[in-house]
């Protein structure tokens, strides 16, 4: 295993994840540069994490001798730049998220990434959670049978800096602050390989003074009959809402990453001090979450994207995933205006084919069985149909 | 307050929830006759209930003298024949969810109601959920400010009755069974006067071998702005889902009806016994409901008919309202099949009007203000947008 | 089923609580006097709950000739004189828990009633919640096997009313006001039969300035084996605190009636209003219960008593239910004064007798099975004790 | 930052989490050599875990050149022996729960490492959870003013090895096994200052065919007035319930850290596969928990005692702590034969004094103030008490 020496681009709030997550427990990787844009906040960034250098310089960063891995966490309309020159430089690149503002930006992306040859990772920290990593283990071993549904969610009172709510610098609103995150969840559950279809989406503008959406909902048709749904709000009360549910022919999952994971606290009087990203209240009932690096996904983020690095492996999140979520927006945005299924547009798919959910019926005496019920006294109810009229009857056996 | 006399048309699962609700407890008022087409069904759910009369002859059940209120608990194809007779007869009636097939068979009950000037309840019992009524009344005092969203869920592992399954006696699938539950939560969260203007919805048959939908989701599009969506399964695993979320501009309602109760019971062996309705096993973690009756709306919805005929008001469920549900229904199966938004289609809207949500943006120095956050230091943050240029930026105020 | 006329004396908390009970839904049965001490308590008291009659003549209430009920909802230290009067007047009796002050008050009480044979009914709700009925019933089934301990927890910030903070009125403080809850919640689920045998118990006074305790713990050792555990506060911060829990041989029941009960709700700004019973704030995450008198018991308590007297039988909370109570308290400040367990003193024990918790051991080639393992390749591990020589093993068996 | 080597001493489970959580994510530490008695044991570990050194001779694994931290996960009984040769070694030596099997062998190793003046940590991992962390850096807030009360709770239906099972090895049963756990965790949350002065303990032997206790219950007092309170069980059904609850004068912290942490499955059918540890099904209910070793603190843990070896500084828990747990559960174990409270026996405490908690009443109009509530009108009720009398009144004040 190799211990790498990282470039971090950009001091916001996820920048701070990444050094935190990096630089905690006894990790061997460093972050060994930081650039901003602004002097006093890269020096702010390097004495808070302990980073050596600090540049305002953003190729410097990217080229500094000792660097082998750049961490773009620059707001969105400033990735394509940064990613192009890391490519050229010919360092390992890991991209924060959405990758890009649309399809065509994250594609021009990871065209210049591929062509330069260099690893590519895509920090999509929310498909990384130990329980989202559990669930999909649990899924590939057929405990939920074939997913059927799967409901991404996540919603908060709106983000903390002024350009996240500028859609000309970002791309959209809340759903491309919080959709891509949804989307790649979904697409974890019900398969990388499940092609993402057509999109039905509702944007509205309800809270906020401003041009883009402050809430979404959207339905997502996959290659397997199965349905992915996002909402995602920027005007949700009562801190993060971030949950996710799975339907199977087998079974049912249910996560939630933030409010409810067995942690809560009241207090009745005001201390002040943090409590946990987004929550609203100092006072009554709070629900902290534990390591939140950990519980939401940034810890077996940076191990797969170095693992993979050390191994010469593709990340479990690549860039093409990236440009997919990408994909999947830019065709939301268009139902949304349309007010129709759009279809998802991708220059190639690359994840191969998923058949159609489909049940074999169990046959009793030439009806196909609807369903099985135990009743109370031991004897078992069936529900049959005749596949000749189409009628139902009820039919009960057994006992002894 | 007057105690009534009911005769009860039907025996199956939601004839035996009226029984068991009117005759617990110390209520004042009595199922007398029982009406059901087979002679063993009817005398064995008299027996059960302690009803002094049965019959298999409908009008007879009807027009018994003593009889003041007819609930018809029958098959969705026998609500019309059965409600004419009532209005006919001259009697109170309460109908069973959904009220008809579509919202032309609703409608022509609707009228022989109006036309008989006779009494007539909707049967909708998850609007008269202590925790359903208890949240109405707190948006309606403002606590949550305007509606933006509401989500009403309802999932199982599919119907009981074999006559459920056929589309041609009910109507549809999943969405006539648990959608039309769904629809009316929806409404009562958004408010009545709150006119449901379109619908986009999704179905599909991914499990069971029937040719009605087994899974659907949708979308309605409110007048205010607000957003109601729904999720219906017959094919859920775990139990019976029965879950609802109000999103406000003010703030947030969570409620869970049946698996998270707060009633948790962990079981190594099997006793056998009747744990909850569509539970799906009688091992391992089960989660009952206290007393169902009262949890699923049944005693507060048959103490609002019975006090409104007594006040000579309306009850808060009407048979407009079920008319309503089914137009919304109608427009949700259009939807389906075309791939777009569909107009709910009403003869009358009697709800009047509901202003868009709307929020009168503070202003600071002539600029919007997004948001404001309190920083650590005890200073203030705001995040502003030029109105001119459409510029955000953030300000820091105050502390000292 | 006959319709009672009651006379309610006490216009507290618990008074408002039992006539919206009765008054509540389409109930047969109707308070038709309330007496107090003050007359504008009474005269406010009677409008609210349509009371017919109103009296500061308690005597007069009792005899009233329409009356054959007496509710005693009075502070502690005048139960006595009350039920003495009603036992008196011939008339069925209900006393709010706790039944005296201590045991020696409570068997007076019992006397009384017994010897006039006049009905008497212990009201003690908790033990009636649809939860903890339908968890009897369950244990009664077998579905725990033998219980083994049993948690009852109930703590709030402390009382409404002035009466209640002095000892001398109510007999002590936090154990008084709620450990006679526990107390009976606890032999509700280890058995009515299974006789308390000793406690432990441990007070203190740690934030209140008063002379008896505002925090209390404490086990109670029954004849079974079964260890009964309550916890009260009066200095909780939170709302109201009301958990059990049970273990059984064979499973485990967890209640929560109060805080975490499915109903969650988040308001940004104060409306006012009432949330629930002891809620600290009107802002934040909020848990407010669906309908409280349902949820906390006292509608299936009224009418477990009057379908008691109405059948000519004992109501499930009898009068001696409420003398055990009270011993078993005198017995935990006995030993909360000793520090040792003390001995629950009863003039008579009239539950018969509960056999030791057993179980009998499973062998295995001479040898004592401790636990069987299923191993992840299918075979099964048992963990065995050698008689003689008390040495444990593993030994792995089977496959195939 | 320093690389440590690692020599592990034991292949148990615990030794296996240990491992699991070293060579973890980018760890920088690594398990260097490992020993067991058996050597089939020591190469499955050391090829599962990638550990290039296998034995069965314990000196030679603890006096590896190489090594330079020694990490005791054996037996208990082995505990002091290998502690001693560590000691001897001159080596880091951490060890796992409990230290000792009685406060006399604990203290023994304690004297064993002082004297050699090498670095000593005990592996409590349940006192680093990110959830224990958080809520304690929030108490040392003073988020919950004075704890008052903390409640601990471990139990499982039983240990999965044998040797668990015979007191003669271990020292006793589940208070050994669990009550460590507990009782390290009461001591973080009431302040490891807080000296425990007396324990009352009840233990008994319901369903296994033992001679140590299957189960127990125990409160403990501390020097400031606060309770500890531990339950544990090797009886529970139902997985491995893993709570903590603290109140304080201010608030009130509830943990729960294994069944219900916001991840909930269900599935209908087995597919084996291990789901958590101790879970008792494969089907049905599931409550997995995401990271089992960050949850359960073991990273935590490890980073705390190599960071606290690489600065010179003693860990959060040393040698010492463990010997006072084995002292609290000493007097426990004396307290089940005595039935009385029995005073923990320190040869020294190191920590300090605690003041009582108090807190200095309001006082209105010369009368104490003993609570105050906002009421429906917005009018203030106090409840008062008059010092010279002892007699409490209500107070009404305010509005305007």
């Amino acid at each position: 295993m190799k211990a790498h020496s990282i470039s971090m681009l950009g001091t916001g709030l996820i920048a701070g994840f990444y050094a935190m997550t990096v630089h905690g427990q006894r990790g061997r990787d460093r972050v060994g540069v930081v650039y901003s844009r602004t002097r006093d906040r890269a020096a702010e960034f390097g004495r808070r994490w302990e980073i050596p250098e600090v540049t305002t310089d953003m190729l410097a960063a990217i080229r500094h001798p000792a660097t082998d891995v750049v961490v773009v966490a620059l707001p969105n309309h400033l990735h394509e730049e940064a990613v192009k020159a890391v490519a050229a430089a010919g360092k390992a690149v890991l991209v924060t998220k959405p990758l890009g503002r649309n399809a065509a930006e994250a594609k021009r992306m990871l065209d210049a990434v591929e062509a330069a040859g260099v690893f590519g990772g895509y920090l999509e920290d929310l498909c990384y959670t130990p329980k989202t990593l559990k669930s999909i283990r649990s899924i590939g071993d057929g405990v939920l049978g074939d997913v059927t549904w799967v409901r991404s969610r996540e919603a908060h009172p709106g983000p903390h800096s002024a350009w996240f709510w500028d859609g000309r610098l970002t791309g959209g609103g809340a759903i491309i602050d919080l959709g891509c995150h949804c989307i790649e969840i979904i697409r974890s559950f019900v398969g990388k390989g499940n092609r993402p279809l057509q999109v039905m989406c509702h944007t509205d503008t309800l809270v906020h003074p401003i041009t883009d959406e402050d809430n979404a909902v959207a339905f997502i048709r996959f290659e397997s009959g199965a349905i992915g749904q996002f909402e995602v709000s920027w005007t949700f009360r009562g801190g993060m809402d971030l949950r996710d549910e799975v339907a199977g022919t087998n079974g049912t999952i249910w996560l939630n990453h933030f409010l409810r994971t067995g942690y809560e606290m009241f207090t009745a009087g005001g201390t002040g001090g943090y409590v946990a990203e987004k929550a609203e209240t100092a006072a009554g009932w709070l629900f902290p979450v534990g390591d939140e690096v950990s519980e939401l996904g940034y810890v077996d983020m940076f191990s797969d994207m170095f693992d993979a690095l050390d191994a010469g492996k593709s990340p479990r999140e690549t860039l093409y995933d990236g440009y997919v979520v990408n994909a999947v927006m830019d065709a939301a945005y268009r139902s949304a205006r349309s007010g129709s299924w759009e279809t998802v547009d991708l220059f190639a798919w690359r994840g191969g084919s998923t058949p159609r959910i489909a049940t074999s019926p169990e046959t009793f005496d030439g009806q196909v069985v609807i369903k099985r019920e135990v009743l109370p006294d031991g004897r078992e109810k069936l529900i049959l149909k005749d596949p000749a009229t189409g009628d139902f009857t009820d039919h009960v056996v057994g006992g002894g």
